[in-house]
This record gives C-alpha cells, sequence and structure tokens, in this order.
C-alpha cells in the first residue's frame, strides 16, 4: 500500500493509495504516525479498503511528509564506497550513524531555504526506512524486515562547512537547519518494494548529479535496523535514512546549491521529489 | 519555581513545589512538556498558587524525569576544558553538537542496566537547559535567556567504545541506550538559579569522581543557546546539556561501571540523582 498526507502544511489528511484514487483514512487514524503504524492501523486500512468504505480524494494539490513528526531521525552515513571517497573517507568498517533534529521533516516539494550564511547547502537523495514497532536488541538482521512499515524517499539537505569546517567533527550541526529533510511523496509498504535493489537519481536544474542503486549500500537495510537495535531502541514512526550515493556538491564536482535552484530526487516506486531553493527571509538581526 | 513529575512510571503527575509542599497541576496541564511551558503555564501555575488552588500531594515515592519527553535532546561535547583533556582532546575552537536518543529520558532515581555487550558505561555530570520557545536565529547570546524554561540536572550516560571505538567517529551510537539519560528530580525556572556558576559532583559508589563549576564552562549557557539557534530550530521542551567536567572513567584514572555499582550526581539547586546499576535482562537470543 501507499500512504500520504495530503493538503496544506499543518493540515495534512492521511490517505491510501488504491486504484490511482486518493481515499481520506481519517475514520480509521487521526495521522500517519508511530501509533497508527504500531497499532495495526494498516491492517484497518486494508480491511475498509477491501469494504469500500472510505471516501475518496481530489487529486492532490500537495504533499505532505508521509510521516507526522518521528521521535528520532537516524541517519547513517558513508554507506556507498563511491560516496566514501568522494568525501575524503575509507568505506566504514562499522556503521556509522548520526542524528538529524526530527523538526527537519517538509514535505516533498516544499521550498527550502538556503540558511542564512550558508555557502555550501547539499543535496543528498536517500532511501529512508520507517520503522513499525518498538525495536531493541535484535538477534539478527533476519528479525528487521518485521520492524519495517515501509520506505521514503528522503533527500538528507546538509550544510557543509556547519557539518564539517565547524563542528568539531559532529556532523548534526550542518544536517538540522529548517526543512533540511524534505520527505516523501509516499510511505511504500515493504510487501510492494524490493527496497534492497532499487535506482536512486538526483538533479539539479535538470543536470543529473546521482545515479546508483541500493544493491550498493555497505550495510543493507536489514543490517542496519539490526545494528541500531543492538545500541538503541527505535521507536514506531522513526525515520532511518540509509546513506546517500555518490555524486553531491561536497566531491568538488559540482557547485553548491543557491537561491534559484531546482532538485529533483527520485526512487524507483517511491516516487519523486522537486524542490525550489530560496534565500532565506532574515529579519534585520539575524544579517 | 521547582517542577517535577511524580509517582510511577509512565502514571506520573505533574506538580510544583510551594512551601516544601508539592502540588497537584493536572487542573492546568496535562503534562510538564513543550507546549506547557511555551503556552503561559508557569504563570498559570504562578496565579494557582497565589490563589491557593492547587491541591496537595503526598511526599513523592518517586520522581519521573520533569519533562515528559523532549523532541530533541542536544548535547554540547568537550564544554570543560579539564574534560577535553582527560578525553586526549584539546579545547574546542567552535561549540560541538551531537544528539542523544529522546527516550532515553528517564527518572532521577531508575535502577540503569549496563546495555548488553557494555564494557565501558561512563557517568557524565551535566546542567541541562529545558528550552520554553521555539528559538531559531537568534541575534545575539542577549536573546537567549527568554528562551530558557529551566535548569535540571542530567546524567549524559556513555558507552565509550559505541561512542568512539565502533563508531566511525559519530558520537551518537554510544550515547542513546535505553536509560541513558536519568533526568532530574526538578526543573528549576530561571529567576531561581544562577545556573551560569553552580558546583556540579558526582560520585561512584560513594567515592567522588567530578567536582567542578559551570563558571568553567567554555561556552556558557546563553552562547550554547544563540549558537544552537543558527544551526537548528530549538523546540518548546528539548533539552540542551551543557557538556560534562573532568572526572570520569574515559580518563583512565576510574574504572568503568558494572552492575552493582551506584552513582550519584547532584548540582547546586537542582537537587540529586542516585541510580543503581543493573544487569540487563536479556532474553537468549541477546546474549
Amino acid at each position: 500500500m501507499r500512504f500520504a498526507r495530503l493538503g496544506p502544511r499543518g493540515e495534512e489528511i492521511p490517505a491510501v493509495l488504491h486504484d490511482d484514487t486518493w481515499f481520506d483514512i481519517r475514520s480509521i487514524t487521526a495521522d500517519i504516525d508511530g501509533a497508527f503504524l504500531a497499532g495495526g492501523g494498516v491492517e484497518r486500512v486494508r480491511a475498509a479498503l477491501a469494504a469500500a468504505s472510505l471516501p475518496e480524494l481530489p487529486a492532490p494539490s500537495r504533499f505532505g511528509a508521509p510521516i507526522a513528526r518521528p521521535s528520532a531521525v537516524y541517519c547513517v552515513g558513508m554507506n556507498y564506497a563511491a560516496h566514501a571517497a568522494e568525501s575524503g573517507s575509507a568505506p566504514p568498517e562499522n556503521l556509522v550513524m548520526f542524528m538529524k533534529a526530527p523538526n527537519t521533516v517538509v514535505g516533498p516539494d516544499d521550498d527550502v531555504e538556503i540558511p542564512p550564511g550558508s555557502l555550501k547547502t547539499d543535496w543528498e537523495v536517500e532511501l529512508g526506512i520507517v520503522i513499525a514497532a518498538q525495536t531493541s536488541r535484535l538477534a539478527s538482521p533476519a528479525e528487521a524486515r518485521d520492524r519495517i512499515a515501509g520506505f521514503v524517499l528522503a533527500n538528507d539537505l546538509s550544510e557543509r562547512d556547519w557539518q564539517l569546517a565547524v563542528s568539531g567533527g559532529q556532523w548534526s550541526k550542518g544536517k538540522s537547519a529548517p526543512g533540511f529533510l524534505p520527505l516523501g511523496p509516499w510511505l511504500v509498504t515493504p510487501d510492494e518494494l524490493d527496497a534492497d535493489d532499487v535506482r536512486l537519481q538526483s538533479w539539479v536544474n535538470g543536470d543529473p548529479r546521482q545515479d546508483s542503486r541500493t544493491a550498493d549500500l555497505i550495510f543493507p537495510i536489514d543490517t542496519i535496523v539490526w545494528e541500531l537495535s543492538r545500541y538503541l531502541t527505535l521507536e514506531p514512526g522513526d525515520v532511518v535514512l540509509t546513506g546517500t550515493p555518490e555524486g553531491v556538491a561536497l566531491s568538488g564536482r559540482f557547485p553548491y546549491l543557491a537561491a534559484g535552484d531546482v532538485v529533483d530526487l527520485e526512487i524507483e516506486g517511491l516516487g519523486h521529489q522537486r524542490q525550489r531553493y530560496v534565500a532565506a527571509d532574515v529579519g534585520e538581526g539575524n544579517r
């Protein structure tokens, strides 16, 4: 199934796609969030679709992020060998995890502000995992798939100077600016996507940047969920970003983003994002 | 004022201290959280205390964390020169920020599990800042104090191998195990504490470990809030940990924590914590 949150920012309606039509699922849940995913919501929607009991929605004017604000956003770093190389690093021996402020989540096509003072805003197309159930200390990667509610397309935006030059080495400072996590358009359940081998791509102003496959992940999906569960407790609705492939501005091969740029991102089966980048609207005191 | 959340885990009652008695504030708010702090809740409690309209509570049997689960926990690293030195680092030129999973928050005196496989669980007494209002792009540190709801005592527990040896350099992996953020007992409003110069101490099995003052912070409180606001948006109820002083096991001067140990922590004006460390209750598959 494909879930989405449709409508103006802050007023999104939870919805499911069926036969090319979006259906309103507010009779089943107020939102698509951890409580819905962990509480059998997906099966209740499936039953309601079978009973044809859900009202149709008009064609969407805007997609919000397909999951309401997660309790945490975990990011895997340097998880494609060619991206590690373009960033000046060897492929990691251990899973590298950092966190991103969860209030960075926005809709897939919302305008993104270049933060005041930023000279190095960079794109990163990534496969995102949405967690289905509280998950701690899995015995093996084989136990991971049952804990996954679905997959989403994500742009893990970064300010490289904040991440690397003024960070003391801890990356979160450059990953957490407002709007720095466009998510969606859809959450796709695992039964509908072979997420272990899908193509992921990005473009800037129509020119290709990233073009790889998730089959190239150093730590694959189930290993990521298992590994994280050894160190922390994942909550339903949490988002895990699996890392970005080569082709970002940090490589030195492309310019960083500037106001007026348009970024497109796509993952096979997970839809398309298009963001316009705009100058920050800053007050006198913030220039 | 002093706020606390009193009672069994998951059933805490929001409360305020007045004349050595705890009063139930459920007539004003369901919980002590971001909505309460940002929505004028503190002033409504002040008025209710003046009107003597709040019911008394019995002496508390347990303190929960004084703030319900924050949307994010930001941590400042290496913010005391002597701790940076004992960790093998120079004092940082820039604020070092990493994040901790917000579901690590527990009560100040709750038992803490040594995670399965952990050989290097370490204590860190820290002054915690609780954010009062959505805060972004402050013009100067002088604007920060109005955005602070209060201060809390925190133990920023760490698994040093997970943080340093198997992390690829990103610390969050070793900071996010279940129970790794005892908070409280109280949230104290800024008018009642000169948090810029208070003594903070820790002990293991009664032996002194850390003993410093917040006056030694490299980046002081208002600078931390201002700096973070340049890179991200703080939300009401978020917790910012300001860093730990020298005297942790990572220094090599003391053993790491083991099951049976008792850790005490104290900050002048912010109360006392005492945690018993216990072996993890693991299933067969997790050993």
